[in-house]
């Protein structure tokens, strides 16, 4: 029995080119004697659909389309493929299982994940029934992703003895997740001694990556099939075959590097652009933004604009110039300096306005914000934002100001990995790319003479180690400074980060690649006086 | 027996205060003879606490202090309070039950609400056991918010036959919720056969009011007592007093207007403002969110700031300056022309800036929104974002533009409704602060000359129809253009709802007065392809 893994990349709501991508990989599976084929969850209408899930005719299109595809399963052949189901007026994550031009059966994901990103009890009625199907004598257990994950249905599973347990999947991607995913998976097919066959979406939605990799496990736990990272791909399996473990090593940076890409690049596509322009600053969190956007578009579809003041040096400015050169991405530059002192000029008269004030500095970002948001409404260019997690954290960036633009690259990225990727895109471009001066530079918004980061903040990597512990890992204070930090420091940060939120609640979306990103994944009130 | 019912204003994480209020009222029962005093729900940490509860220190501080307040529960009196009970690293939604210095008992949620602006099964576990307590030989059943609106606690507590059902509630208020509220305790009064004490948090947290009102409801359905309606009270009720019915009209258009300003007050205290600035245009909105500021601070803590361009008429300038005037609010006046200048110079040579492209028009809304801004960051204002539900729902509006701001005061306020607003609160204030030519000038953007609102977008009265129709009823194109609309003009204002997402992502929060808002309420997909 053949059996193939579809890992597909669909655009959420856009059922006809969903179903017409799945349509091909039908007649394609036919052509090569595939008895089943398995598409991922709610691959049919992409996921996560969120509140579209509240509209009658989502829930509609999602029937009518899976009969569609259903009329495309010819001769012998399964199709199992993800899509909402609807029952009594309950919607279910469900599993369509196709054959002979009809839908022959339902399963429905009994454990609607509720955590991190995910919020399925909002939406979805859980299953009831563990589904176990046998096909040329060959046991196969059906699962949707969580259901894998919990106990209950892994216990009811094991007692039917499957040979095959199937997962559809659409789980997105975190750094470490991979390694996570392969050891859970493992220890599942040891406990059914079972075979898992894991398909897993393909593409961004937003701030999520799937990072694909679906995969084929023997009952010792061992991976025998894996497929591309971060790309659609379809893998056939042949359960007459012997296959031996594949042993496949992933670079963590390069993971990063690949889901910045990959997310950039859906984002774009899947919103109708084609274009995006970024702010250059010659600092490091813009070259590297450039570098991805090049990387995910091609550098046609790129501008860098860079908006020099009376407080850059000329060193940033060459450096901003440089990359863009390196990059071969066209460049303007626009001196910000005559717009910012007719805004002082009027408003000097009103306030106490001093030009190394907050307001001087935020006022200076905000104008570059206004002149990228111009030539994005000007032209049709998306602004890619270039903050980085660490700076989004402790609210060191301007609301409107370095703080605009549809999509956020690095929002999710910490300043020390920002080194990390800009020391790999180096080494993958064979040539310096992003200049040893950006990379060797102190850190500096240059709003007011020789400012540094890192006196206005801490040295980054001590900053990041802190903002780990506090973030992702819901630390306090007391159990931080236990560490062995400097309570002083400690104080400072965690307070920054807490008077931030407001902050971050107007900031772009951005690529989530940490176990905790801002966005859905942490959900905390704005009004809020707890301080741990 | 005496009872009463503390409808409390707690702030989200600020346990002292929300201790020390608890505390005082205590004291004051106490003194009153009061036997059982009841608090709302998640009276002690405050609600919603959101992701706060991942924090084991925020835990720990709800179990700090529900001990302290039990050592404030003296002699024969019982005190029920919300908080934060965990057991077995499980959290759950729960009511202490304190005498005689110590936490008797704890009653946990059942039901956990997980739609529309509630998350409560992110966080919590339901409770199991339906919990009936005799005291005086009267027999009291408990619930919490949820738990009287579903079946199954209801008929669970009906046959243990309680004499009073008592209800500890955060609900956040729409318009309309209230009449809602009241049909359904009724419903459950007679179905019990039952007392209902309902104790209803009052005030604002984030886009949430919880407009207290808190009530006794008899076995016959009919309300005998009600506490204040958008402040704090204690409504105390005797079990040896008979009471009549009451009948309290309350008004629509009141309702809203001191929910939007308790929303202020409540957002701007808690968040350790003193004063705020509006950018007041001379239209209607921005005249509107002026009043309720003033309202909401006095007019010592507002301050109007007026941006004219060579597109703002003679009159609409005059009426800025007049409705500051009326409302005694300082205002200053900057004219936006010479910046503007300055950037168009800059931009020209690298874009085809035409004076009255859209890239023209954000510019200058742009320029305002530098402006206010820079008056935040100078002199501590917090800025009042002006924009209605009917602009941001289309997304007529500008991004770092007139959308910037700290709080959207009308964000889920109809343009229709404003209208109705403004004339309550000449009504109210005896003298036309709101000048009749603002109320009658058909609004504009004034961004280009000529420009109306309801030539770029449709008369706001079918406008708002159509909208209510697709956000808060979900119903799709087919549907609602079968109820008369035109199908030319549906088609557009959808398609403008659907694309002007990514706006409403990066907008302020605001304060929900409809049954569905923008924010919590509503979780859209960015990258989406659905058109329904």
């Amino acid at each position: 029995m053949k059996i193939a893994l579809a890992q597909i990349n669909p655009v959420v709501g856009d059922f006809e080119y969903n179903f017409s991508k799945m349509r091909k990989i039908i007649k394609e599976s036919l052509r090569k004697g595939i008895s089943l084929l398995i598409f991922p969850e709610l691959s049919l209408c992409g996921y996560p659909p969120e509140d579209l899930l509240f509209k009658p005719s989502f829930i509609k299109a999602n029937r009518k389309y899976i009969n569609r595809l259903s009329r495309e399963v010819r001769g012998r052949m399964v199709v199992i493929a993800g899509f909402v189901y609807q029952s009594e007026e309950r919607a279910f994550n469900s599993a369509g299982v196709l054959s002979g031009g009809k839908v022959r059966d339902v399963y429905s994901k009994i454990l609607l994940p509720n955590y991190g990103v995910f919020d399925e009890k909002r939406y979805f009625h859980p299953g009831k029934d563990i589904t176990v199907y046998v096909d040329e004598d060959i046991k196969i257990g059906l699962t949707i992703c969580e259901d894998i994950w919990g106990e209950t249905v892994v216990s009811g599973l094991k007692r039917e003895n499957p040979d095959l347990v199937v997962n559809l999947s659409a789980s997105p991607f975190y750094s470490g997740k991979l390694s996570l995913r392969k050891s859970l998976l493992a220890g599942r097919a040891k406990k059914m001694n079972s075979f898992i066959l894991y398909c897993n979406l393909a593409g961004a939605q937003d701030e999520l990556i799937f990072d694909g990799t679906s995969m084929v496990i023997n009952p010792q736990g061992k991976t025998i099939i894996q497929g591309r990272r971060f790309s659609e791909d379809l893998i056939i399996f042949d359960t007459q075959k012997k296959y031996r473990p594949v042993k496949l090593r992933h670079n963590t940076v390069e993971d990063i590097y690949r889901a910045l890409v990959l997310g950039v690049k859906d984002y774009v596509s899947k919103n109708n652009f084609e274009k995006v322009v970024v702010g250059v600053s010659g600092g490091i969190d813009s070259a590297l933004t450039l570098a991805i956007a090049k990387a995910a578009l091609g550098r046609e579809n790129v501008l860098g604009v860079i908006m020099p003041s009376q407080y850059t040096s000329k060193e940033t400015l060459s450096d901003a110039v440089k990359v863009c050169g390196n990059l071969g991405v066209k460049n303007c530059v626009i001196s910000i300096n005559n717009i910012y002192d007719s805004f002082t000029k009027e408003l000097s008269s009103f306030s106490h306005f001093s030009g190394f004030s907050l307001a001087a500095q935020n006022l200076q970002a905000r104008i570059r914000g206004n002149i990228l948001m111009s030539f994005s409404n000007q032209e049709g260019y998306l602004v890619l934002n270039t903050g980085n997690k660490s700076e989004v954290s402790v609210g060191y960036c301007t609301l409107y100001g370095d703080m605009v633009g549809g999509f956020g690259v690095l929002k999710d990225v910490y300043k020390t990995k920002v080194y990390k990727l800009a020391s790999f895109i180096n080494k993958i471009n064979r040539k310096k790319v992003i200049p040893q001066s950006i990379i060797k530079r102190p850190p500096s918004a240059e709003l007011k003479p020789n400012q540094k980061d890192e006196d206005e903040l801490a040295p980054y990597p001590l900053l990041d180690k802190i903002l780990k512990l506090y973030i992702e890992k819901d630390e306090c204070r007391r159990d931080i400074i236990k560490k062995g930090f400097d309570p002083k420091v400690v104080r400072k940060i965690l307070s920054m980060v807490d008077r931030n939120e407001y902050k971050r609640r107007q900031s772009p979306p951005g690529i989530k690649i940490t176990p905790k990103s801002f966005g859905k994944d942490r959900r905390m009130p704005i009004t809020c006086r707890f301080s741990s």
